[in-house]
């Protein structure tokens, strides 16, 4: 990268704008779940609109590429340069400003860089939900979640991230910048351009800010954790609370014995809340109405799932602090395998009607490749994503054979039966070789010319979801 | 268009496969609300997805246009031939089975001819409420709904079609097939293509199945008709039931006291329910569970906003026939505007905080330029989506010069409002003008980019949305 360009950049940006300090610049290249680094000359933070704008001009007419960056919460490795050297970080931490409320149209309109949990305190002090959540709440921001299309414990309910969004302002490849922040329901008004960006992974552009749905804040919250026998049983329980209480159901999470068992044994302060069972659902009903009867819904169906067998336990949640352990256990699972020796991590989604037999048969074929391996699946099993991970207590010698082995078929599996190798996480650079694997050519084919029809110079996080 | 061009789709469609009688094409060369008029030498009927593919494969080597069509049932003329006669109409209606129900996923899969009557039958059938629903739900096919992304009276609980397709099969204009018909509710590898046909009007391709979400039936619900002062008692009154019972609101549709009785005087057997006020609000809750309180909750909110005068009056339909009087009307409000001698339609969405000062303020205006004419406003309030319609009982002589005036006026005022020209409607060959008058030139010139890159020779259903 030329000398000149670097220059002009950073007195575009001033001395608050950029780093080039290599001791500073370690968070911007290394992802933080370790696995993917990369090298920039110069880590870019802009603070406005008209800035991105001006960087990526800058860039276009030289040809440098851009690689755009928020929380850097990532597992996928989508927003670390290459090794390179010759790619520019776009950081948009600085743009962290809500630009407004709107509580006629229950809309927030937020900087790229807002925090989600940021995000999620503002809509609550004005009296609404921002509903998207996940574990990295505290870290990820919103541009990130908009270019990821990021889904987290609430989509069942409240759609995934491209549900979220009423409209979008980005920074195109060329500098262009398209201003489609809108709160509006309906508008057909030609292609929505926002869906090109949502998702994208930074590969169309820079997500600058984003006007996003807000739901009623709800005054009363069930939470409980049942223990179920199996995924079948999990699955025709959710069946139940969606005839029961449909509306009301936000969380629907399933935890196997094996997850629940490495988080009371590597976390801390943590138990099993109920008898034992080879599963366990979270489930979390909430309403903005009082006059909602949770506590009776709830009741029905766990009534009849006791009598049906499809529940063999059921704990509700006495207070705050009983539910906050309850979920506690859940956002823990990861953390606590991440303990263990070594483990593999899948994000895969399967049509539900594939899950029951999924986790029945999956297993067995696993510890066929290698017995002493502990399979633990959790995950989102109301939106059928689930988070299907292993781990070992002590690392075999031929771990990356092992694990290439386990890849091969699950994704495989996965795939027969219809399914998303990437159901929240994207593709990244991790996930690049399997999108070219399972993917039918054409549809990569199709990615091919959106791209190139939007980024003629190939600028725009270039590498990532394919090459 | 060449003979043996037209003789090739003929026998690869049998004789049952199309239509070249000049007396039997007409319903297909004319849009249904009139004023769209085109012509073609054929109106190819395929049975199968494989058949679209090698109707768009013979065409595609012969660079002959094609016009996807569902059931006609648009109104601004995106399914209708140009009158060059070199077009050839792909009418998708024989392809209308149902392919699959999946109860556990919650969805229905079904080709684009399907009607969305049909649909929505089959899916109650099933146990399941599909919530699409329209006036025009007796001919409008999936195929169509998809196309122009279309919305109704559902929106604001369920959303625009987008919200509720899982996934699509289509055809793309080299006449490769993509198949992505999923159920999936997360899936993140690399770019969505079916966002891309979705609302695209037939431009990118021939959108051949969809897998659409399915909600759990209703078995309950109250429909009310309250009587307001105006449009912002309207909205104060949504934001309350909003959090008594957001969950629960499956329609909230203003009418203005003009529209109404346009309807009483025009349509036979129809009465006002209640006391006369401005504007009238039909609301519909509806809920799965029968524990759902929604008398309680009705009356909590009606109480409060008798009280604060947001509300003059309310009348809860006692029995099903009485909803159905209620919908009635609704229902009947363009059928009423379309008997006076003549009428300019609007299909706008502004943000919520504008309507009620748009309300207040445009009639005047629109008086000004001609006090006769009758301004008889309705729609989905509770997703911004303003039917803004008028009418003169006697046509004036300058009519096209008035209804000049009043587009620019009211185009004009929502642009600057941030809003919507076609909120649900789309484009096509009606609103062309207009997109090309009010979206910035670089919105437009993506279209153009992607349009190119994803239909290089042009050839599906050119002409609509933008030259």
């Amino acid at each position: 990268m030329s000398q000149p360009l670097l220059d002009q950049l950073k007195q575009l940006l001033g001395p608050n704008g950029y780093i080039d300090e290599p001791s500073r610049m370690e968070p911007y290249l290394v992802a933080w779940r370790g696995g993917w680094r990369g090298t920039s000359p110069l880590i870019a933070l802009p603070s406005s609109t008209q800035q991105v704008s001006e960087i990526v001009k800058i860039c276009s007419r030289e040809r440098t590429a851009i690689v755009p960056q928020g929380g850097n919460s990532g597992t996928v490795g989508g927003c670390i340069p290459s090794m390179t050297g010759n790619q520019i970080v776009l950081g948009l931490s600085r743009m962290n400003k809500i630009r407004a409320i709107d509580a006629t149209a229950s809309a927030i309109t937020a900087e790229a860089g807002v925090i989600l949990q940021t995000l999620q305190e503002a809509a609550a002090e004005a009296g609404f939900l921002f509903p998207l959540s996940m574990a990295s709440q505290g870290s990820a921001q919103i541009g990130g979640a908009v270019s990821t299309n990021a889904g987290g414990t609430a989509v069942l309910r409240y759609g995934n991230t491209r549900e979220l969004v009423l409209g979008l302002e980005a920074v195109l490849p060329d500098g262009e910048i398209y201003s489609g922040l809108k709160s509006l329901r309906k508008d057909n008004m030609g292609y929505n351009l926002a869906q090109y960006f949502i998702g994208a992974e930074g590969t169309l552009g820079v997500v600058t800010a984003a006007t996003l749905k807000l739901f009623p804040k709800p005054q009363q919250t069930l939470t409980a954790i049942a223990a179920v026998p199996d995924g079948e049983a999990a699955l025709k329980l959710l069946a139940d609370f969606r005839k029961e209480c449909g509306e009301y159901i936000s969380a629907f999470e399933i935890m196997s014995d094996q997850a629940l068992t490495m988080v009371v044994k590597n976390i801390p302060n943590t138990r099993l809340p109920c008898s034992r069972a080879s599963y366990y659902v979270l489930i979390e009903l909430t309403a903005a109405s009082t006059h909602a009867p949770l506590g009776t819904m709830f009741e029905t169906v766990a009534t009849a799932a006791l009598q049906a067998g499809t529940m063999t336990d059921a704990v509700i949640a006495e207070n705050i602090s009983q539910a906050r352990q309850f979920w506690y256990l859940r956002e823990n699972i990861s953390e606590a395998i991440r303990k263990e020796a070594a483990a593999i991590h899948f994000d895969i989604a399967l049509p539900p009607a594939h899950i029951a037999d999924f986790l029945l048969h999956m297993e067995k074929r696993i510890k066929a490749i290698t017995p002493d391996i502990l399979v633990a699946p959790f995950g989102h099993i109301g939106d059928g994503n689930l988070h299907y991970n292993m781990c070992f207590s002590n690392k075999p010698d031929n771990f990356s054979e092992i694990k290439q082995r386990i890849q091969d078929l699950v994704y495989g599996e996965v795939i027969q039966r219809n399914g998303s190798l990437s159901a929240e996480h994207g593709i990244g650079t991790e996930r690049k070789a399997e999108l070219n694997r399972y993917k039918p050519p054409h549809e990569i084919e199709i990615m091919r010319k959106i791209k190139q029809a939007l980024d003629p110079k190939g600028i725009m996080n270039p590498g990532k979801i394919f090459d």
